[in-house]
């Protein structure tokens, strides 16, 4: 033997050889097998492709023979020849992925039409014209698509004959005008490709399936993949089917239908029709088709089998079918079958009909929706039918849609924003300064970051529309002006936002309003039902964490304590305390900014009464308060030069040697964290007695408190936890003694250093919970400064396919995961009940939430717009991992 | 029974039991085991001392029965009885740790004096004087040592006797001035201590064994611990010995003897004695005692027996000894035999002529060396009898002392030091730019940077003492001077640095010149033998390369392409190149780089012929070629203040921009290393072909090259490998095929990313060897930037026993040992043969290596002045490990 078998008949196949046969080639012959009528056809599988391109185009052995054995046999079961001058067989020639990429490869129709073989179409079909169209059709698409011709060549010729004849329409062409086209085409084909013009049908088939392969590669192919995490290992199936007619006269016709409606996802029948046309005619545009009832008239038996076979189909594949037809001389031929593209809303309308109709259950349901659909729908989209083109294009940083006038500082934006004035705040990028302008701002356009930057994080965590790194724009601050190519737009011009796909419109687009309704609820409902891994929230305040907790949020998983740092009533008192040079000074500015904290607590533990919160200790180094060392060296130096007041200069000096002082070379490996808190007990002793306060205070005025969990940051050594864990420890003792009050709490520690997951076992012996801070596990285990290298090489690398994914969106499961798991099983060693969590970026990213679910935490913390997505994400891991068993 | 055992009498123990006994308890076991005339005894054991520890003081059960019992077996064999008014015993109690820690803790002499044995002792030893000078000096040791009265309380007393006698010294007291004495001293005792003050010499041996065990815990004895690398948890034992008495008239005496010289390791009998004495007489320092071969003639018998005791122990031990003893009326008591202390050029001659001697053999010989020992030989030292104190001290940051005149910026040094003055460069800190100031300068004194700041590492790579982090002194660049306290040291004034010690001294002080002697070359060629692990050196030019290979180094194991970037006249070039905006202006710089390169590999492949030499591509990022960020924009704004020339205005803004485009956050993790290569594939491509053309040239001129290696740095993805190794392979195949050449090189990795060691097994697809980068890999596992850590938490938390040993000079074991561990075997499961070697820091380190051998690296890089030490720690892991098997 030494051959492997590269073709399937249609009557070998069947819907589970999907993987070998693509989804055209399986469907087809599923329908054959459930006795579907369809044109007979052969495959050649995706293998023969994937060995093609593994060996640089070349064949592999046996594949050429092993196509004219099957093509042998299909002229046997039809009757048929091709290219013959009697009974000629005439094949379509199609690519079928096993992913559904619509309109990305080639297809080549009416192959085998030939000098013989026309006069025998036309006197078969009775209809010379049609065998000629044929004909010309063939070589067009032939010499384009296999052979390289350009198609404008064919095109002109076309032209130049219609202006030749005086007629607008190809329609209007008479047969003798088409053999005449006929003969010019095949002038134009010999032209570009002399010798290389092949006229046999058989030569014409291998090329056109060799064709097909290499369309696979094709940059619009490519693209397509990338953009739907497609492989590019997977390669192509070839369909070889014998044509059917669905432009023979007034008894053929050819359409398309869906089995619901694709837009709205309602239960009725939904498609178009042409009489008289072969698909690309419906296609192309050039007629407009007819509603698919319209065909119960003109066709009735035809159209009464159609509706038959929708039903049995969708019954068959218990989902909704998007398939092609067509009809030859009134006999009805089904071309292909799929899943039918959907929008979200349809999606969700369409499984929770399925449900209610007792056709799946609840957890097909669910895995029948991608989570990237709920998230479109959390958000207030563009209406689809602007039709416009986007101005810029940037990263799609936080989804949704936002329209607003355009402002170019944040106090602006705060200023008109607080008069419920609709504005777009535009910034080179954003840093913690501008956050009032972000909160009032309907979106966010960044030149500069990338997925993970600032405004970024921000606006996800707001769940606002944001744009982030639109390379292609200018802003000018000063002039108030953003200009991209030859357009300016000035402060006040209305700019359209679309965060989900990452584009920017110069004008005001209608919008459509987020869709939370009853299938979406009841979808991520019956996610609760599966799933095992709880959803928290990360949030800072109340308002952040009563939306939380309304999407579902079971607890909080991260609340950053140094939000509350920044705020600008506070700045002061923190920057007293960083300058303080005693320990004593520094406990005076921390005893006026505990209140402060203690009522930022008492907000989120109201909001969050009865569920869990995570409180993280100071995580960012002292610098981050304090102005920034070229802008305060400026700024001396101005004042040096401008001779400025004595003291004014005495003060921005000593500013200046203080921001010198703590300035790191590189901050995201310095003295933060805990390593702060190790320098300076008095800022964990003063956050954990805010902690304490606000809790008792809660449990006080609401009858209940939160359950209180202190979680220690940037933990390198067991050491350091201890530590930290004894100065917590004893300021929560004496405060609940000096209350006279009791309370459960917990301490534990992110695990987001290397040192620590690798460590795990000797953490856990301090630790009450592991939380993975995923982001700066991610920054130290790649080595990847994750603002430099988003707007550096990282974006580099995902365009290059040097990585598959940018790790800072979904989770590096070689490396970084690894980190996870060994972290996990070391810490459970030493703990068998450590409760373990996420609360990086990567606990809203659905693929990020199956590797979690698969190494076993308890929980993932999410922005609380994220939340649904979350929770319906576990749900699907678990059947996922269920699948797999 | 339940209760543990705390004692061990004389007689059941050996110098096996050094870990429980001490070591000087298992000593006089051991000397009385083989015969030599040692007082009786017994030894309370570390146990009870660790066990005492853990319970905060309290005294494990049965502690105090044991004594009292162990006492009694004591009383019984010597017929004595503690404080008894018949044949008194007394004891002395002393500590005995296992590692020798002289002079750290408390020994009390004469226990068991009191009221009722003073008359019996004066009787006894005929000599009321000796009886009641006993009782005094007791009374103070006790009281002072035990009871915690201050000491001057006694010193005045005493004074005061003197001066009422008027006399000078105690001996002119006579035995009623003794009793005098006696009396107020038991008066101060109790005036301090009330009603505690014991005068029961049992209940005195309790607390006299108390006070011994919580002398383990003294500042001193921390201090030397933490200087010895000493565990705190080992604890100390307490040997309870009958006193003998040197001081019982002249046919007594006391001394301490060493079998050889222990300053030069000379083969002759070496020693002190002072007749009529107590050992205190002698640490005391009030007579001057006497050269040992005077004995001879005044004790001849007790003379000879010392010296055959000598020569015994010697032999019993194979090791030079330090040993004390008394001669009690003319017979000799050997009170303690040790390893004698010793200089380390006397430790090499001393192992050199006991192998000579056939006593040990060559790897018992390696043993008794310590790395730190050959350390010191390789450097001049400051002579150690110069009696002066530092006037400021900072981090030991590179050994070896040396003598100059400061000055404080390298184009000074650099023209003075090129007229061979000796200068001494006094930097806040050092940067690249510094590095002609460097190259010339004797020694680097820095205020600011830790054990790894540049000064550091370029320091100890050329040899140069260097003394970094010298918290105390303030440098006025301006005005050239320096301050410490008061002391205002001019530009010209001289100084002295120990970087050894991390010492500065204020003055010329005489240096000795290294000893890199016979002895020392012996002791490296004998490690030679053992050891399995390879030695290269770390160097970029062609001194360095000359100078590795002289000291033993088998190749180079890093050659940083970088220091050749930042040379004066190729910064044009490289700067051009960074400017450059388009690949051909780029390509452009670099082929007027590429001829630079080249000559500087000719030159170290000429200096390393035959043997192997990797060459790693270039590493950081660009913006270290580019003007500082701060200082740029202070140009900037000061030419707009002075209204600049517009054009020279305009270029320092060009250079801005450039600037903050490749401005870095985190520039650790940022865009260099291979992801530059990646944006930049023209830049290895130079690289490639001046390494290959540099290595023809030389195989041309000499005969014979070096056997290359590529090194690709900061790979955390295999398909930066992969793209990589392609670029490299396809320059060095073009370079090979334009001249007609052959050569063998190969293509390997740094592992310096975490990430990278975690997918070992996949980089090692594309990999021949890895080099793990050790100083990266700590910085990103434990996620501490060097630079900034060492001037602030790390230096802190190694202060403060979080941290055992910093990390970048001793590998972390627990975490980036791991993933070193990881890698190697991930990486021979996918290639067995996989060559594996070390670059960082660590290579030089004897603790790293040691672990480094553990895990199973082929070889070690290290500074060139490390080669030596890195030999012999090779050797030295190989002991070890098989004394552990």
């Amino acid at each position: 033997m030494g051959e492997k078998r590269y073709i399937y008949d249609l009557s070998e196949g069947d819907a589970s050889m999907r993987n070998l046969l693509g989804g055209k080639g399986a469907g087809v012959a599923e329908m054959a097998r459930v006795g579907v009528p369809v044109p007979d056809a052969f495959t050649v599988t995706t293998t023969a492709c994937v060995e093609t391109m593994k060996r640089s185009g070349q064949w592999p052995e046996g594949l050429g023979g092993q196509i004219d054995a099957a093509l042998a046999r299909l002229e046997e079961r039809t009757g048929r020849k091709l290219g013959g001058s009697r009974t000629p067989l005439l094949v379509s020639v199609r690519s079928g992925a096993v992913h559904s990429m619509p309109g990305m490869m080639d297809t080549i129709l009416n192959l085998g039409i030939s000098d013989e073989s026309v006069v025998a179409v036309a006197e078969e079909s009775g209809n010379e014209r049609f065998a000629w169209d044929c004909y010309r059709r063939f070589i067009q698409m032939y010499g384009e698509v296999v052979e390289g011709v350009p198609g404008h060549a064919y095109e002109d010729a076309l032209s130049a004959l219609k202006s030749d004849r005086g007629v607008a329409n190809d329609t209007d062409l008479s047969a003798e005008d088409l053999k005449e086209l006929v003969a010019t085409f095949k002038e134009i084909s010999s032209e570009h490709l002399g010798g290389d013009w092949s006229t046999d049908p058989h030569e014409q088939l291998h090329r056109a399936v060799n064709a097909v392969f290499k369309s696979w590669g094709n940059p619009r192919a490519e693209v397509y993949r990338r953009a739907n995490n497609i492989s590019a290992d997977l390669g192509t199936a070839v369909n070889v089917m014998q044509m059917v007619f669905g432009n023979r006269g007034d008894t053929s016709a050819t359409g398309v239908c869906f089995t619901r409606n694709p837009s709205t996802g309602q239960k009725a029948l939904y498609g178009e029709f042409l009489l008289n046309a072969q698909g690309e005619d419906v296609v192309a545009g050039i007629r407009t088709p007819r509603p698919l009832e319209q065909m119960q008239e003109v066709l009735p038996e035809a159209y009464d089998q159609l509706v038959e076979t929708m039903l049995t189909m969708e019954h068959h594949y218990r989902d909704m079918q998007d398939m092609e037809f067509t009809v030859e001389n009134g006999k009805l031929f089904l071309l292909q079958t799929r899943s039918g593209k959907r929008t979200a809303a349809a999606a969700l309308k369409v499984v929770s009909d399925l449900v209610d109709e007792g056709i799946i259950d609840h957890e097909t349901a669910l895995m029948r929706i991608e989570p990237a659909q709920l998230d479109q729908l959390l958000h207030p989209a563009i209406d689809p039918h602007h039709g416009r083109k986007p101005i810029a294009k940037g990263l799609p940083a936080s989804p949704g849609a936002a329209v607003g006038e355009i402002v170019f500082d944040a106090d602006t934006a705060a200023e008109r924003g607080g008069r419920a004035e609709p504005v777009v705040l535009v910034r080179f990028e954003t840093n913690p300064d501008d956050i009032h302008g972000v909160i009032v701002a309907q979106g966010i356009l960044t030149a500069h970051g990338g997925m993970t930057s600032h405004a970024a994080v921000v606006a996800r965590g707001m769940g606002k529309p944001c744009v982030a790194g639109a390379a292609g724009i200018k802003i000018d601050v000063a002039g108030k002006t953003l200009t991209i190519g030859d357009r300016v737009l000035r402060e006040g011009d209305v700019v359209t936002l679309d965060g989900t796909a990452g584009d920017v419109y110069g004008e005001k687009l209608e919008l459509v309003p987020p869709q939370i309704n009853e299938d979406f609820q009841r979808v991520v409902q019956w996610a609760d039902e599966v799933r095992t891994l709880g959803v928290r929230a990360n949030a800072d305040n109340f308002e952040d964490a009563s939306k939380a907790r309304e999407l579902g949020a079971e607890g909080i998983g991260l609340c950053r304590t140094e939000h509350m740092f920044m705020a600008q009533d506070r700045l002061p008192a923190v920057r007293r305390m960083i300058l303080a040079s005693t320990a004593d000074a520094r406990a005076e500015a921390l005893a006026d900014i505990l209140p402060m904290q203690q009522s930022d607590f008492e907000g989120i533990f109201t909001a969050m009464k009865g569920l869990p919160v995570t409180v993280r200790l100071l995580d960012p180094p002292l610098h981050e308060f304090l102005p920034n060392l070229v802008e305060q060296s400026l700024l001396v130096q101005r004042l040096e030069f401008e001779r400025a007041d004595e003291t004014e200069l005495a003060k921005a000096r000593e500013v200046l040697s203080q921001v010198k002082r703590l300035h790191e070379q590189n901050p995201m490996l310095g003295t933060r964290g805990c390593r702060l808190a190790m320098l300076y007990p008095e800022i964990p002793d003063m956050q954990a007695r805010a902690i304490i306060r606000a809790a008792l205070a809660v449990k006080e005025r609401e009858g209940e408190t939160v359950g209180v969990e202190i979680m220690i940051p940037l933990v390198a050594l067991s050491k350091e936890l201890e530590a930290q864990r004894g100065i917590v420890e004893k300021a929560v003792t004496e405060e609940l003694d000096a209350a006279g009050a009791d309370l459960e709490y917990t301490i534990g520690t992110m695990i987001e250093i290397p040192r620590a997951a690798l460590i795990a076992d000797k953490i856990a012996e301090h630790a009450d919970f592991f939380s993975f801070g995923t982001n700066d596990l991610t920054q130290m285990a790649i080595g990847i400064s994750r603002d430099d290298a988003e707007n550096g090489f990282l974006t580099h690398y995902v365009m290059d396919r040097v990585l598959e994914r940018n790790p800072f969106e979904s989770i590096d499961v070689d490396g970084v995961g690894e980190l996870v798991e060994i972290a996990v099983k070391r810490g459970r060693d030493t703990k068998p009940n450590l409760k373990t969590g996420v609360c990086g970026e990567h606990g809203g990213d659905p693929d990020s939430i199956e590797f979690f679910h698969r190494v076993g935490l308890n929980y993932v913390s999410c922005s609380p717009f994220r939340v649904p997505i979350a929770r319906f994400a576990a749900a699907k891991a678990v059947l996922k991992a269920q699948s797999r068993d």
